[in-house]
Formats: C-alpha cells, sequence, structure tokens
C-alpha cells in the first residue's frame, strides 16, 4: 500500500470522491497538495493519482480502478464478474450521477425537480441506487450531497422522503464522517 | 440476441455511440423509434436499450454493458479481469471523454484547444488513447468527432497531427462507415 499516493485539495469535490472511496476500502493514502500534478493530470485538475508506477487521473476512473483492485477489503462497491446485469444496474447510476446530477448545482430549478423526481421514484423501489447494497454508485454522490444540502436546495431534498432517506443514510457512513474529520482539521491549521 | 432492443434517434450522439458499439461486436438490433421510452429511460432521453428483462439507460453504460456482456465476439474494446493496470487506462480516458471531450461543443475556443493538447499529446505516446488497441475509449469519441469535423473545430483538430491521424483513422471503421449509410439511408427516406 505505500505506492498509493492522491494528489488533490480537500475543498475539492472530485478529490473527496477518491477520499471516501479510500475510506470505504480501508487503504490509507499519502497525500500530496503542493506538488506540480500536471505531469499526474495533463488537465491540471485535481485529483490525481498512483498506485506504483501507474498514474491515473479523473475521480471517477480512480475509484473505479480502486475498487477493482483492491476488491477483497473493505465494503464491496462493485459486483464481480458473473454479475453482469447487476453490475449494469451500479454502471447505469454512476453514470446518472455523473450526466444529470453533477450538474445540478449549475441547473435551473425545474431541471432539478425532475431529475429529484427520478431519484426518488427509483429509492422508492430500493435502498441503494443500483439495488439493496451500497455501490460506487452511491459514493459518488456524496461530495455533491454535501455541498448542496448547504443550499436552498435542502428543501428540495428533504420534501422528498426516499432521497431525503437515502442521503442521511450514506452521509452518515464512516467513510464520509472520516471526510469531514479530515475537513474540519485542515480548517482549524488554516485558520 | 433477439432479445436485444435500442431506442433512440438515429441524429443523437448519445445514440449513435451505442450503435458503434453494437456494430463493433457484430450484434444486430432492433431499433424502436417512436415508442414512449419514459418507462425505459426515466430521465426520458434517448438512447435506452433492453436485453431481454435488463432495461438500461446512459449510453456509455449501456456499452460497458454490451463490451463486458458480449465479451467474446467482435472486436474486445475492453481487457478482461487480471489486467487492472490496463483497463484503468480505458476508464481514465473514458472519463476524459465524457468530462473533457463531450462538453467541448459548448466551451471556449482556449479551453477547446487546450483539451486537444492533451490529446495531441497522449496520441503522440500510443496510437489508440488507452494504448495500442481500440478500445470504449476511442469508440465513446466517435459520435462528437463526426459532428465536430462539420464545424470550425476541424481546423483545430487538423493543425494537431496525431490527434487528426487518430480522428481519421477511428472515423474509417466499418463500425462507423455503417453508422453513415444508416443516416443516408434515413435521410433519403425522410425527404
Ligand atoms: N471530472 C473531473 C473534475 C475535476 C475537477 O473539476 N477538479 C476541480 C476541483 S473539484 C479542479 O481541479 N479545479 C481547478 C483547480 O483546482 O485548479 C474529475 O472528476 O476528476
Ligand atoms: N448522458 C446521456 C445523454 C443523453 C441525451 O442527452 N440524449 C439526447 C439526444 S443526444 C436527448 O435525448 N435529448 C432529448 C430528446 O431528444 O428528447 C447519454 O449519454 O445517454
Amino acid at each position: 500500500m505505500a505506492g498509493l499516493k492522491l494528489h488533490g485539495c480537500i475543498w475539492s469535490t472530485a478529490t473527496l470522491r477518491v477520499v471516501a472511496c479510500l475510506n470505504e476500502k480501508g487503504l490509507e493514502c499519502n497525500e500530496h497538495k503542493k506538488e506540480p500534478f500536471i505531469s499526474l493530470n495533463p488537465f491540471g485538475l485535481v485529483p490525481a493519482f498512483e498506485d506504483g508506477d501507474l498514474k491515473l487521473f479523473e475521480s471517477r476512473a480512480i475509484t473505479k480502478y480502486i475498487a477493482h483492485e483492491y476488491a477483497e477489503g473493505g465494503t464491496k462497491l462493485i459486483y464481480d464478474e458473473g454479475k453482469g446485469k447487476k453490475m449494469a444496474m451500479v454502471t447505469v447510476w454512476m453514470e446518472a450521477e455523473a450526466h444529470q446530477f453533477d450538474p445540478l448545482g449549475l441547473g435551473t430549478k425545474t431541471k432539478l425537480a425532475k431529475v429529484l423526481d427520478v431519484y426518488e421514484a427509483r429509492l422508492s423501489q430500493s435502498k441503494y441506487l443500483a439495488g439493496d447494497e451500497f455501490t460506487l454508485a452511491d459514493l459518488h454522490h456524496m461530495p455533491n450531497l454535501h455541498y448542496l444540502v448547504t443550499t436552498p436546495i435542502k428543501q428540495l431534498f428533504e420534501s422528498r422522503h426516499h432521497f431525503w432517506a437515502w442521503c442521511i443514510n450514506i452521509m452518515a457512513r464512516p467513510s464520509w464522517l472520516k471526510v469531514i474529520e479530515m475537513q474540519k482539521k485542515e480548517f482549524s491549521a488554516d485558520s
């Protein structure tokens, strides 16, 4: 594990997506904040990630790699080979996060309400997005949820009962509480 | 195979991503254009896809499912289990497509040039985005490339030699030429 390095910023939602994933897997990681990471992420964004020789970027590519490569420890997060149809639902909701949910902060209120209605319908059928288990599909939403509940959008969340129960449930996971602890420490160190 | 159904529109880039993938795998698929697909894609967008009981939406989730589930026939497109590091590079460039390349049509020219420079650097190191083989990472770019070369953006493509060679190469694949044939037929049927 000595080879894992995360280059990022504790206030970046994309970085926190990876941190939450590492926490779910119980993996420790050296954090490198001040290095130039253009050599790691050619688009010049955070996060970037190293596992020995392998250099990765794009938060959701990093979490997928971690979930597959370190499949054994911690929370499962994905389904194995041979469970193609179950894994397909994880993939569908990971894509929904990236293309429908993630852009919500930027959208109009009508668009937002419509997207949330789809989530509400889905979460009235199953406890988690891809089925009965917590997977990468849920995890990918955590950083934006955390940010959106500090905005007036929170009201739209609360009025959708299944969505709100899911939100409260996943934000209470130890992996996420650990993220918040990290942010608090950083904040008091800064001030 | 009788169970495969694609709900989409031949002019939609997201639909064509799936059609190109089916073509690479040599899979035939019933096309259903006029059905109400809100029951299939809750976000009300095309494409949606059915494989027997399984209903999927989000073009990139559909292509990933097809590549994994029908791994045996046609072009490989992905790497098997045990090739975690090679597959990680496919994932990185699939994410780059979704988050850096796909939004290009909407961006400023400066942003566009920067993103294309990253592609140029990458494609000067390897023939395809994830390495020596054509994968889903390349395939996901095809519909937007096809559209962008009809715009003034084409000049920015042509001035980047490795990028342009890659673009010409992948657009000449039989799977894509078949898409263009489909569009031509549809166009003459419409007019
Ligand atoms: N799609 C990328 C998004 C990365 C991204 O936008 N990162 C932001 C922070 S959340 C960033 O690096 N912004 C520019 C900067 O901080 O210099 C991913 O998921 O990794
Ligand atoms: N992220 C989605 C995007 C789907 C999408 O935007 N589809 C467009 C056509 S390319 C659409 O359905 N637009 C609304 C409509 O045609 O009614 C995917 O990849 O499937």
